[in-house]
């Protein structure tokens, strides 16, 4: 099986965590880095916490990249309570993994992607499940990658249904508005996996409790790592019937497109005060050919929810 | 063929025109009646233009009923000065027909909605073009009449683009997302014809030029009604390719549904003052099974304007 170029964007992060899991379990991807953001937690936390994840797994050949610390339109950032309350204090359900043994890559996350997408080219696949903050960095500093990279499968938006953080807005896309309609207004072709395919896949505990009776360490932790993100589900009364797959829906549709039924657009990001984060079509381009943009509106989410348990209870059995 | 029973609920209204003339044509409809509202103009003056346009096309035997004047959360109607700009101050491109001989009906809009609900059943397809007033009227006067009714295929909303009346709002929601509101929340079997679509689907004066070669008093009046608005979109910058067909579109996919491509959603109506007339899917029913609406979001554009123009002309042909 030819195995793609995958690197993830990510704010670590309990369904992040579980997005490293899926796209380690994966046997048709080369992981070649992760790239850190801010989101979910400190960008500081997050790139440690992918780090710890990535040893519990085994995975100390992928390094991990510090991308930026705030967004594009401001000059710090603050880790929002609600974050802390669906993804812990640590990020990570409040679980406490060892301090990891490998470091931090010194090149940045953003000279990473330009120098992957030079190197791969068409092979290589970018999920950004955070801000896009730093994606557009990179876009800007060198706008020729656009037509360099494969695709980007992002997790974030909401077209067919409101947002989670206002009635317009989803999180990631909140955390940085700007910098996420630099990258739908590229010329990327993107794959946007956003609240409308997200909120129809559910985990539940019934789920991690098959992971957690693995007797691994990877098993239990990721049991323990989730069933707090389900909890908060269920008490902050986001669902009551299980925890939303945000981000490992997004690493599966970039590998098996099928997953999810799509429509093709050019999109937008409203990043002035009114509606501040919604991602919406671009009108003015609605009749122009071959949109940039496949968003998905529906999942086959019995065959996905299989297919994420497989890969990541087998992978759990082994560490 | 089996002929189907339909109402159109119009506020006439140029494209409004252009769907009594789709209506007409189609070999396998029974145009039982229209209905009409208030929206483009006043009802006064939208009724009294289905007459006319009717009488103009030879369809002396279709009744027009009187909907309510104006929206359920307001006590009186003024017509926008954009849809002047638009329709014409007369609703029909400011064209003279003659006055109508056949007059209104007696019984209101809302009380043949219950009649022709009754009587015909899944039978019944009902295409509300304008302000779903009279429809809301109807069903909060009988609801039962929601399990009844064949299919509801209605041209309003903005789904995955932004609307034309605000960055959300759809003008015929606009009117009375109130009333938008109570139809789609509805158990109604619906199909949304909304700006994700129509906007998609123009026509231009090569076209129309077809219709006034014919020589025919109808050929020659929906030329000129159909000029004025393809120059209304020139100037106002709205499109400078052509107009939009959306009424008339709205009643071909209610005939031929695959001209559409659709998605299944429980939708709702927002009505509070924040993004008054946004119609978005329901967070909450998001995994319910069996959404009522279908949504067009992609139009074999190609297809229906050629079958479009091949009804129109024919029929313009004969009168």
């Amino acid at each position: 099986m030819a195995q793609k170029k995958m690197i993830l964007d990510l704010d670590t992060g309990v369904d992040d965590a579980l997005a490293i899991a899926y796209a380690v379990a994966a046997p048709d991807v080369d992981l070649i880095g992760i790239v850190s953001s801010y989101g979910n937690n400190l960008l500081d936390v997050c790139a440690k916490n992918s780090l710890k994840l990535l040893e519990l797994l085994g995975q100390t050949d992928v390094p991990v990249y510090k991308g930026l610390p705030h967004s594009s339109t401001s000059d710090h950032f603050d880790v929002m309570q609600v974050s802390k309350d669906i993804h812990g204090d640590n990020g990570i359900g409040d679980v406490d993994l060892p301090e990891p043994k490998r470091a931090l890559e010194e090149m940045s996350g953003v000279d990473f992607y330009i120098e992957a997408a030079h190197q791969y080219g068409q092979d290589l696949i970018i999920i950004p499940t955070g801000p896009m903050t730093n994606l557009a960095a990179a876009l800007e500093k060198d706008p020729e990658i656009a037509h360099l990279i494969g695709n980007v499968t992002f997790m974030g938006g909401a077209l067919t249904v409101e947002g989670n953080v206002t009635d317009v807005a989803e999180a990631n896309i909140n955390q940085d508005a700007k910098a996420a309609d630099v990258v739908l207004r590229s010329d990327l072709p993107l794959t946007m996996v956003g609240l409308d395919v997200t909120l129809r896949t559910l985990l539940t505990k019934k789920e991690t409790q098959q992971w957690r009776e693995l007797g691994t360490k990877s098993g239990i932790a990721f049991a323990d790592i989730t069933d707090f993100y389900i909890d908060a589900y269920y008490n902050l009364d986001i669902d009551k019937n299980g925890c939303a797959l945000h981000d490992p829906l997004a690493v599966g549709v970039s590998l098996d497109p099928t997953f999810v039924t799509t429509i093709s657009l050019f999109m937008k990001v409203i990043y002035d005060e009114h509606n501040y984060g919604r991602t919406i079509g671009d009108k003015d381009r609605l009749n122009d050919p071959n949109p940039n943009t496949k968003v998905a509106v529906d999942v086959d989410k019995e065959r996905y929810l299989a297919t994420f348990m497989d890969l990541l209870t087998n992978l759990f059995k082994e560490h």
